[in-house]
């Protein structure tokens, strides 16, 4: 019989469930929206009703083997998703344990940044490297750091929060209380936040000054950029700067191959990228010049995260078979 | 036949060298002037002539097994010194390959803070700690990353300099070229420049004032500072509240469970660790608080780096051997 596994990919927003075999391929997928469940727990018997179905479908006979997750601040030793901002759940939710209960096989979670950087390293734009950087740009900014082709957990699972490590001490105000985090510039909001800034310093004309800022998306930023719309392409290019920037400083501790860039933003292409890979040459220290490369996600279409989630629990699988 | 390995620990001013047991017990040791040898290649010759004697005032019959090295900027992968900004020679000094030929045994060679770092895993501070980071603080400040119970050295042996990422965004000029490096504010240098500031500044009298300011040391201030002096006690505040600060958000990288210091400013105790701690506390991310332990070094009288290099050999000859 066919051995699979569930990959789950979850976001602040949509959630995504899939089967995948070994190599992996998605034999069958599905969305639920995350918030509409405001309790966890039946969360995850949606989750585990979603599996079931998606193996019902399947023509072939299967074998589950496990299931993997990649969720916001997702702990990979304790297999709990604890005091994400992003989700509607408070405190501590046991997801993997929840689900392995239910499920009767092995289930291991992620942070979702660090799922992606799997992803990637298997399938993706760090196929071959040992020591990479996946930096995903959303709602926030999350990484998954790779040393030795191995992600990094630290002591607690929670290593790899570049988003909220400083560019601009005493700089504008973050979600996590602090001043001048990385991601209250490069995010889906600091965009919006640097488009503001530059409309109300421009003199020159904007299509996106007609739209109210609140609902303006990074997506309707990187298409007036292509369209020519200077206040819109000096946006990227500040946002490139300053992301170049602190991935300078981020060489200085694991000293990686490559910056992988993921996120809707990796669309904008070199109206992003070309400003942020000047910036990262320029603040790199002089032993890190021209060694370290910057590069948009291969999976951008396909789902790094889910892949990588997979990826996960296949390696678990792995490791209790030796 | 006993096995021992040889130990050698380079700073800018001096190197020791050391006969060392699989224990860590040094069995002898010798000190010579790293400035004396303006030529790298009698520098290696110099260090082989002295491991030669050390080995033949033993009492006993020993056989050397290998040579590990800690050196700046010293590159494990190449075993070469690389663009060593304090010390005499220029370029790339292939001293292991240099050593392997004189002595023909296995020598190995990593950065110094690397060695010190797992010096302190095997016989110090660090003992039993998986995740941690050893921060060295002299001329310079280096730095050694320890993810998983080991040393991480990146895709080009350059991991972990962490002196050389940015604490104030154009601040002080560093001597690698760019503004504002930790180490312009924490480092013999970097103290000695906020006292000086500190002396303009205040109105209080201090004994230090006396003192040619290119002439203090970092002994001269902690000492004052123990005498009750107000200026150095300032000064040891305001350099441990700049390295918490730095600290706090090197925690986003690797979440490492504590960090070491070590150097001679470690001898000024509390003065320095306590300021440190509290803002190394303030500082942190909400899901770190609380977590990260500061400590001090506990081999500063024991050189954690020659028993570290000593100790790195060690491992590589294990490996050899599996």
């Amino acid at each position: 019989m066919k051995e699979v596994v569930a990959g789950i990919d979850i976001g602040g927003t949509n959630t995504v469930i899939g089967i995948l075999d070994r190599a992996g391929n998605t034999l069958g997928e599905e969305t639920i929206s995350t918030r509409d469940f405001p309790d966890a727990l039946e969360y995850a018997q949606a989750l585990c009703a979603k599996i079931r179905m998606l193996l019902g479908f399947l023509q072939e006979e299967v074998e589950l083997k496990g299931v993997g997750i990649g969720a916001p601040n997702g702990n990979f030793y304790s297999g709990s998703i604890e005091q994400a901002p992003n989700l509607l759940w408070k405190g501590t939710v046991p997801l993997a344990r929840w689900i392995e209960a239910e499920m009767q096989v092995p289930c291991v979670l992620t942070n979702d940044a660090n799922a992606a950087a799997l992803g990637e390293m298997l399938f993706g734009a760090a196929r071959g490297m040992k020591h990479f950087v996946l930096i995903t740009i959303g709602t926030g900014l999350g990484s998954g750091i790779v040393v030795d082709g191995k992600l990094i957990y630290g002591h607690d699972g929670f290593a790899g929060e570049i988003g909220h490590a400083l560019v601009r001490p005493g700089g504008r105000i973050c979600t996590c209380g602090r001043r001048g985090c990385l991601e209250t510039y490069v995010s889906a909001r600091g965009i919006r936040e640097t488009l503001g800034e530059m409309l109300i310093e421009s003199s020159q004309e904007s299509q996106l000054a007609t739209i109210p800022l609140r609902e303006l998306t990074v997506k309707d930023i990187h298409q007036a950029a292509d369209r020519g719309d200077q206040v819109a392409i000096r946006t990227l290019a500040e946002t490139g700067n300053i992301l170049g920037e602190k991935l300078a400083d981020s060489v200085n501790y694991t000293s990686p191959e490559a910056f992988i860039i993921t996120g809707g933003i990796a669309h904008a292409g070199e109206l992003l990228f070309g400003p942020c890979r000047a910036s990262l040459e320029h603040h790199l220290l002089n032993i890190y010049r021209g060694k370290v490369k910057l590069m948009a996600s291969e999976l951008i279409e396909r789902n790094a995260g889910l892949m990588g989630a997979a990826a996960l629990i296949w390696e678990e699988l792995a490791k209790v078979n030796l």
